[in-house]
């Protein structure tokens, strides 16, 4: 058993090497190559762990909505309504380093999923998850008076607006590196807030 | 010359037959063997139009723009407001055979695009072009009395955001088949602008 555990231990560093590696020198550049020599192992270790780059692109993206929903129920742990909204969304968009990392590596796994024509993870569970977590805190906000309406659907449709909005800031700043994409979806989620 | 002319025809009756083949089988199931048996020409006759898969998803890309672009321009032709925005809306969303398979390209583009690193295209434009007549639509909107709001930060927010929910329907759909999720985007839409 301790075998397996290693292994499992040792396929998780290789993910957050590649990921630290595609934050530093972006994902383009980021070859199997590279990343064995960061490791200090041989590139015929590595796919021992991994059978190529694509799995390793899945475990990436498993291990990046994880990272994600830790950062979040971080970030809003003990706050409510619009406060916690802000936060989460702040979390969900490539604004700094890591999380444009992260958004490089989800739209490579969008792509490489599509294409393959085959479902390679499970995760409309957390995508789901977190727009329910943005309509509890809706309501919230909707409760606090923070926000005057508390139509069940517009505030469905809101916690709809803002998952999409920051999926297509990813899009966005993924495909033209545009550093500035994301604070200006961030603009424009708070004005939207602030209108409901 | 002619000879170019001819080259180009053929690389785009390529690409159409490429798009139609993915609207029937799925782009899983799309490979440059069942392309070339679908034109009746050899795998080496293929590889003489494109260099590999990739060239052909780049164009593939190009000529899915354009056509929705032409889509868009007739459906609109002669209409205002939100008659306009919401024909509009209908021809960016993958809500037909057609336009579900152009969800698919689009998105696997877009996954080669930041797995390679490169700009593979310059079609910012035209998402912003697309962003700008929406614009203009709901300006026409505001003035025609349809929407009470004719703040210019709210329209160029509303833009933005219909932008927005149209790439995210496009990912949700191409990633996880889910039929309804265009049609579900639709009504959103269709509810936001009616709070404007």
């Amino acid at each position: 058993m301790p075998k397996i555990v290693d292994h499992t231990a040792r396929r998780q560093a290789i993910v957050e090497a590649y990921l630290a590696l595609v934050a530093e020198k972006g994902i383009g550049a980021t070859s199997s190559r590279s990343l064995a020599a960061q490791l200090g192992i041989s590139n015929s270790l590595l796919w021992r762990y991994f059978s190529d780059m694509n799995q390793l692109l899945v475990q990436s993206y498993h291990t990046i909505i994880q990272n994600v929903d830790d950062r979040i129920m971080f970030a809003i742990a003990g706050r409510r309504g619009l406060d916690a909204i802000r936060r989460m969304v702040h979390e969900l968009l490539p604004l700094d380093h890591v999380s444009r990392a992260e958004a490089k590596v989800v739209v490579s796994f969008w792509g490489l999923e599509v294409t393959k024509g085959t479902r390679l993870s499970q995760t409309t569970h957390e995508l789901e998850a977190w727009s329910s977590v943005l309509e509890t805190l809706l309501d919230q906000a909707a409760d606090g008076g923070e926000i005057s309406s508390s139509d069940r659907l517009a505030l469905h449709d809101a916690a709809f607006t803002v998952m999409a909005l920051t999926n297509s800031a990813q899009i966005e700043y993924a495909t033209q590196d545009d550093d500035a994409s994301a604070e200006r979806t961030e603009r424009i989620i708070d004005r939207m807030l602030s209108t409901l």
